[in-house]
């Protein structure tokens, strides 16, 4: 415990830092995943307000024990009106307090709400929490590399009760399972995708049956002590088709290539470039979604990893690397690993389960 | 199809003539739900434009197929570029537009990019299509009645599966996979709750071993084809403790109360009393949330059944009646079920595994 309080120290001592050189006197946040980061806090409809020296996390009778449990560092206020109310009457009673920032994530109708009971001037801010989240401390590299092993051995564990005839939502249903039986939950909802059904890039499993020569796109993430990791493979069942195998070695070649671009000061262009030229060359068509993305408290969250990103990528960020090949009414192939970046390259946090060949399943 | 089709050709019409009544000669939808009530369309990260005539579901590469194959009644655009741009770009070129609105629970950044972009003005708009939303229609409720039913057989397969010792996140897990055995996935994360953690109304299951003298609290939901149910069950294990079987009693008789003022033109405020009304009388402390909510393609929509709610019950609402006990370092106990407002009363979709006195589970 007194250990985490000096990581949540640390942290806001950061913010409060930004928020100094932006010339705000407080700042109110309201995305969870960022009020996480800074208090500890797990529950949800709740505002964390922070001044020069005051840390006060506002919330209602549901949260109000957990909270106090989760962050020994703030000031607890338990709500009886409205969150925006609340959070006025928590900010109009400081005298010091002139300028005020809140996050621009927050939904218009709040802002509008709270620009209006606040007697300050309100300014929306981006990514105040966002970019301190996108550098990695070690505990949080440590919290991922334990969410990518459980979610290698659960998916491996899976592949074994897989059956012909089983849906994807059953298969899903597994995965999800066997993630829990170590403590984790999935990091977003299962994608199970067979046959054709895998070229729709963020398909939902349904009813389609696993048959004696089929293939098998499997996209997902363990969630664990809040952290994410981000996972895709693809298998053959039964038997290889040409096309899949020539697509397969493909994406896997693109993807080696983007990974072997990877270093800090590097461009996510020069990376998303990597991934496509190899795609390119073989005359496919290439993917229309960026080749990867940061993870952490988020499965989707800063760096982007696109051509359109500027942002050069640093040590400490953690990212996905997920380039693929689609063929409408055909099949889909995807293939996404979890890295850390390093000064000199990447470490890679999941490798298990893919090969430069496609993997075939022996299915009962 | 054909019958999809006209369900939503109806919600439309139904937007297109609010819009004119409020002078707006098109409307950007920014929320997953309320966009797959209009259109069908089950992706991510999309917008709908509508129009006096028109329907446009802006998406990326990620999503073509897929809003090809769901949205018949809308032309699909493949944006390239961000979402604000393609979106200016859509609206910029059509000539009869003058006046915009966009859903107030955008995000400001989003919001404030838009108004940069856009060559008509923008306005914030409140529960364009929630308001439509809140009364169900036949197949919502025949949707949200399967759920209902599977998440009670799920939740009777679950029981029996439990053992002493068995950690809260393992029992999640269990009750997760047979929901999704039945195709259906957890509404939301579950929670499974032993002992004093569940004095915590919204606490996250953790590693907490069942004793063999015990209480268990599961708060969790099926959603299937998209709608959702939500109920929440409390039992003993091993033997009953007499302040439990209070509790348990008057938390039983509270939402009795509750169920018995439900009907159409009831105002929320008297349902909320009702069961609150109980509690005081046992002299028991009065929970601090609301006394239900409102549940369809969400678990939390409209209406809120809550003291400070002003709209009254509508024929076709579905709401959840969620009275609760929180007893700090000892339990807490809430039963909630899921209901159909009528003319006259309600018509109740969960009733199964509650009783008047506490349901006491033989664990071996």
């Amino acid at each position: 415990m007194h250990m985490k309080n000096r990581i949540f120290e640390k942290r806001i001592k950061q913010v409060r830092q930004i928020l100094a050189e932006k010339n705000f006197d407080a700042a109110i946040l309201a995305v969870g995943a960022n009020i996480s980061y800074l208090s500890g806090f797990t529950g949800e409809d709740s505002w964390l307000v922070v001044t020069g020296r005051g840390l006060c996390l506002i919330t209602d009778s549901r949260y109000t024990l957990q909270a106090k449990k989760q962050c020994p560092n703030c000031k607890i206020y338990e709500r009886k009106v409205s969150m925006v109310q609340a959070t006025a009457f928590v900010l109009n009673k400081l005298a010091k307090i002139k300028t005020v920032c809140v996050e621009d994530r927050m939904d218009v109708r709040l802002f509008n709400n709270l620009k209006k009971k606040l007697i300050h001037p309100l300014k929306p801010i981006s990514n105040l929490v966002e970019s301190l989240r996108q550098i990695k401390e070690r505990t949080e590299i440590a919290a991922i590399s334990k969410a990518a092993k459980i979610a290698q051995t659960a998916l491996a564990k899976t592949l074994h009760q897989i059956r012909f005839g089983i849906t994807e939502q059953q298969l899903a249903g597994i995965l999800e399972f066997e993630l829990k039986k170590f403590g984790a939950a999935a990091s977003f909802e299962t994608i199970v995708a067979f046959g054709s059904n895998s070229a729709m890039p963020h398909y939902r499993p349904a009813n389609r049956r696993l048959k004696k020569v089929d293939t098998i796109l499997i996209d997902f993430g363990a969630k664990l002590n809040g952290y994410c990791c981000d996972l895709t493979r693809c298998f053959a069942v039964g038997r290889v088709n040409e096309l899949y195998r020539k697509v397969y070695r493909t994406v896997f070649a693109a993807q080696a290539a983007a990974i072997k671009a990877v270093k800090s000061g590097q461009s996510p262009k020069a990376i998303d470039d990597a991934a496509k030229k190899i795609i390119k060359s073989a005359k496919l068509p290439v993917f229309g979604h960026g080749t990867g993305h940061g993870l952490g408290l988020d499965v989707h969250e800063l760096p982007a990893v696109s051509a359109v990103s500027k942002d050069l990528l640093q040590t400490g960020n953690v990212i996905t690397m997920e380039p693929a090949v689609y063929l409408p009414n055909k099949f889909g192939i995807r293939i996404e690993d979890d890295m850390l970046i390093t000064e000199k390259g990447c470490r890679v946090l999941t490798s298990s389960l893919k090969n430069d060949d496609v993997p075939l399943l022996k299915v009962k």
